[in-house]
């Protein structure tokens, strides 16, 4: 098992955990190495492990609690590990799977949890498993029927990247599945059958004239989104088809309801057979909330619109507080030349330590 | 093994063949099935195993020689086997997975190799693995390099289905596959990346405006098809994907070469990344060779035009006269509903026995 100095520079930190591959659904390494460096380097924290998610916390009597929230888990592997570092000084640069989305993040909140073992307010680390990958297989979805109690508090930090700053709300995300049919015939007689490959001719023309919104609350951007993710179809190569299927995956600002989007896509699609498989609401930005504005001021007083989906909403419907904050370019993540600013690493880490500490 | 009654009747024995299932590149046991029953009960021929096909042949020292050829190979299973019969007498149907494609030409095949010791001309018996798939794993193109003398001869008949008619020529195939290639990115920043899905949206749009020739030759009409096979993309539910593939098949008429058809389809899809994966030649109709009117006369000289790519094509290509003759609807081949009438195998397996004893 990997050993990870809890104590050392974030931003080495940062890339020991790049370094230690964990793609969604495989992360038993690097929760086994986060477990493991918790229990021996913050013996003040209670420890507890869930599955592949590591959940930790101080129990000081404090008068107010904060989560900080993130996910262990990576996109797939795009040519883009082991990492390496460039530059040094204010241009030093990390490069690889994760140092976005959202290694640099974790790296902080492990900081913290080593380095401040008396904090202002009560602090609970949530580390957990499969947030890039359905809903319904998230870590903190399974934590909040598992462990509802681990999740309570006054305000959640989720450590997504958001270039430093700290970003608001953020837009849901659904995910439906268009499946065509047709009539299987030998290709030499195609006229008997009916081909559902070219049946989706039409939705493809569709999703490419698509027209997304953009969409202002409370001063903040959002700007949606509707983009193919899967498609398939296929019997053999003399065989019409008769199957096929396209899946799509909409972004949609924090002003409609899932069960809005959901109507919006079915009108998108009229006349196609849609199936919505995964679903996640937004959360509007919430600024008023105090706690929330208390962090920005902290943190500076700059604001931006979260445009992806992130936990940050898992929050919201517990009716607490939520904002992102972590180092890295969101647009950026999932990219192959996924890499972040060193310097962005201890921006982040800086503020928060004098956020719980002060 | 399942044991064969090559004498019974040879509607029973199609049955028999349906019940063995022999989807391509799993024809092992059909392939011992009809070796065993061959050396069995045929002791006249002289047999030999290639891979998994079987071939047999007199060696009587006619002036001429015919060989008939059928595959033992079939699509995959489409909730159609086992097989079953309905009705009797004139009604008589075989219904299943290969009754059509073409497990009644191989019974009459299978039936004259046993009943026939002294055929009128010399005849070769080939009973062939894998003609369902890419044409570089058909075994009679492994069987032409492997034991070239075995396939020389006066007359081919391939025993696909022909209504119980002679078809004379076949249609040329072709397979390409069109690839697109975007950019990743993070789905709630589409625009960030480049979505190859979208861009399967114009080939498909060209693919369902498509409009097939129909060409006549010798009074034989060929009716021309292009139709898409497979279709596939995706990396995960929230990146916008950066690769997808678009199989295509063309059926071609035999007045085009295969180069002259690809030719065509590199204009069809202009613009597009297209690559030839399998191509066949079609074969003319050829109907003024001695030996091919012969057998057209002892049917009652009845003909039509082959639209489905058959072996006939490998034939032609090897100088013989060759001609498509077996019971069954070409139109039912690969789909669900695949049936044959017990009479057209009984009416096959009269007229090739009178053209080869009398």
């Amino acid at each position: 098992m990997p050993l990870l100095d809890l104590r050392t520079d974030p931003v080495d930190l940062t890339a020991a955990l790049v370094d230690i591959p964990s793609v969604s659904g495989e992360e038993a390494v690097i929760a086994d190495a986060v477990e493991s460096a918790l229990r021996a380097q913050a013996p003040h924290l209670e420890v507890v492990r869930n599955g592949d998610a590591v959940l930790a916390r101080t129990s000081l009597g404090r008068p107010s609690r904060v989560v900080l929230a993130g996910h262990l888990d990576t996109v797939p592997v795009n040519d883009n590990l082991p990492g390496k570092r460039t530059g040094d000084g204010a241009g030093e640069v990390l490069h690889g799977l994760g140092t976005v989305d959202m290694k640099g993040g974790d790296a902080v909140f492990l900081h913290l949890a080593a380095t401040l073992p008396e904090p202002r307010h009560d602090v609970t680390f949530v580390f957990y498993d499969c947030e890039e990958v359905e809903a319904v297989r998230n870590g903190l979805g399974r934590i909040e029927r598992e462990l509802p109690e681990w999740l309570g508090g006054d305000l959640a930090i989720v450590g997504e990247p958001s270039n430093a700053v700290i970003e608001a709300g953020c837009q849901g995300t659904m995910r439906i599945e268009l499946r065509t049919a047709g009539t299987r015939a030998h290709t030499a007689r195609a006229w008997m059958g009916s081909n559902a490959i070219h049946a989706l001719a039409e939705p493809l023309r569709r999703l490419t004239a698509y027209e997304p919104r953009v969409v202002e609350i409370d001063g903040l951007t959002y700007r949606e989104g509707l983009q193919a993710v899967r498609i398939g179809g296929g019997v053999s190569g003399n065989v019409v088809p008769d199957a096929a299927l396209l899946a799509v995956n909409h972004r949609f600002a924090p002003d409609r309801s899932p069960e809005q989007a959901e109507q919006h896509l079915r009108e998108v699609f009229d006349g196609f057979d849609v199936t919505v498989v995964d679903s996640s609401p937004g959360a509007l930005p919430g600024l008023g909330e105090p706690a929330a504005a208390e962090l920005v001021a902290a943190a500076g007083g700059e604001v931006a619109a979260k445009l992806g989906w992130t936990d940050v909403a898992r929050f919201a419907a517990l009716g607490m507080p939520a904002v992102n904050f972590g180092p890295g370019d969101p647009t950026l993540a999932h990219t192959r030349q996924e890499h972040v600013a060193a310097a962005e690493i201890r921006r982040v880490a800086k503020v928060l330590g004098a956020f719980l500490s002060s």
